[in-house]
């Protein structure tokens, strides 16, 4: 029940239609018992500066999760970016510290790795190949990069793009064992689909999944359907396989913990447990 | 429950805590299946024209309620504002209109006329005092204008204040019979108590209620105890009584009007009588 002492999450993005969070956080924070609430906004993109300005100087302000068109042009409203931010270019937290001064975070590839810690996965004995080097493959490639894998490739056809990631890892890690290459999966323990392959009927896969090793874990980005052509190919070659949604639930303790609830991971797990699916 | 497509009505003021309209609004929302939610935000002054502009620009914005501090900046960051913002010089509703200006309203006043309809009170019969020219009493003022009554006579101790209300009036409903006065409540048919006086244990009362008249009826806006000490002395000579969250409910239905809801008062009133007493 909202009131006079409610905090406010602003979800700010457009168009809001498709918003998810104020499905998955709101009930939530109901059952936790924490009075704050997710609320979308939609901003478009010259009127964004002054929102987040705004929103910010609010005594009962929580934080801001931040959605297209907005995660790239809120780097630089930032007084303080996270390694993840720097790397990919782009923030989906943002919460004010005691000071005043606006923190950014980026939580899609930290939702990714945990999804595969959850898993059981190997991460520091795994050579991973990211297929994509936009926003979430951005993202992933930090996460696994801080996660401390054994060996990260890069591939995309924005051959430039994607080397510049690649160095902005290096900066970051330095000894971290990054390159760029093409999109053979064999002989990787991971290989992670970032492109928006898969959302339409008919697309290719990324990968020729008949050269993955079944040992392998397919990893992938894509939510419209749960089992994606790409999933189902590695599935059926014997590959673990991740989903996209495990990448956004995964997200959501992090998100908290940023924002400063109270907040246990199982808690939360208990908490989507009783979700509607269309969450 | 809200999603991507939930309308933002905005409820600014500072501090927050005692908000009330969140949990007025919110679950007659849920109960007539309107997506629409009232969320509270804590704004300080300096802050106040910049927030305004940045929420009127959202794709999702139906509104705001607007409290302390700001309902008097307000009136200089509107379009267009009615006839009861220009005489009371305070505003407590902003909406936009197709052209994205700020429309603004005040419907302190309109509700408590809408109260005393309700009770099948003679507006037009009617000499009316109104104690207290601040805020609230030049709203009520300026509605018993906009309805009709007979007579209304304005008093406070500050005087200057009052003749510049009683002149505006004047200026707006030319011939209306309105006029500055003292406080004795002989020969009125309704008596208003505008000012804080009751708000505070051992407070004096706003008039000599041995002077008014037992047919009259007394109005109240202090809302921190229902029976406040002029209600119970007006009560005790035989009057008839409108306590002061009569105004705030009556406001209800003009403000959802305003917002462009569909509305029916009916439907109002079979939603709060669900509400818990505290609302």
């Amino acid at each position: 029940m909202i009131d006079g002492h409610t905090t406010l999450i602003a979800h700010i993005g457009y168009p809001t239609h498709s918003f998810k969070a104020p499905l998955i956080y709101n009930p939530y924070f109901g059952q936790a018992g924490i009075n704050a609430v997710v609320v979308p906004m939609g901003c478009q993109p010259p009127d964004y500066p002054a929102l987040l300005k705004a929103l910010f100087a609010l005594s009962n302000i929580g934080g801001a999760l931040i959605t297209m068109p907005h995660k790239v042009s809120t780097v630089a409203l930032l007084g303080e970016a996270s390694v993840a931010v720097k790397i990919a270019g782009a923030c989906n937290a943002v919460r004010r510290d005691a000071g005043g001064r606006l923190i950014g975070d980026l939580f899609d590839g930290e939702g990714f790795v945990r999804a595969l810690r959850t898993k059981g996965f190997d991460l520091g004995g795994a050579a991973c190949l990211v297929v994509g080097s936009g926003g979430v493959g951005s993202a992933i490639a930090a996460s696994l990069a801080a996660a401390g894998v054994k060996r990260l490739v890069l591939t995309d056809t924005r051959k430039d793009t994607t080397e510049a990631l690649a160095a902005r890892i290096r900066l970051h890690y330095p000894g971290f064992d990054v390159a760029v290459g093409g999109n053979d999966p064999a002989g990787f323990d991971l290989v992670v689909n970032a492109t928006p392959l898969g959302m339409e009927e008919g697309d290719p896969l990324p990968v020729d999944v008949s050269r993955m090793s079944s040992h392998a874990l397919a990893g992938e980005v894509v939510m419209r359907t749960e089992i994606t052509p790409f999933l189902a190919a590695a599935r059926e070659r014997g590959c673990a396989i991740q989903v996209g949604t495990d990448m956004l639930f995964e997200q959501i303790p992090a998100y908290l913990e940023f924002f400063g609830f109270p907040i246990t991971t199982a808690a939360v797990l208990r908490g989507l447990a009783r979700l509607p699916q269309s969450a």
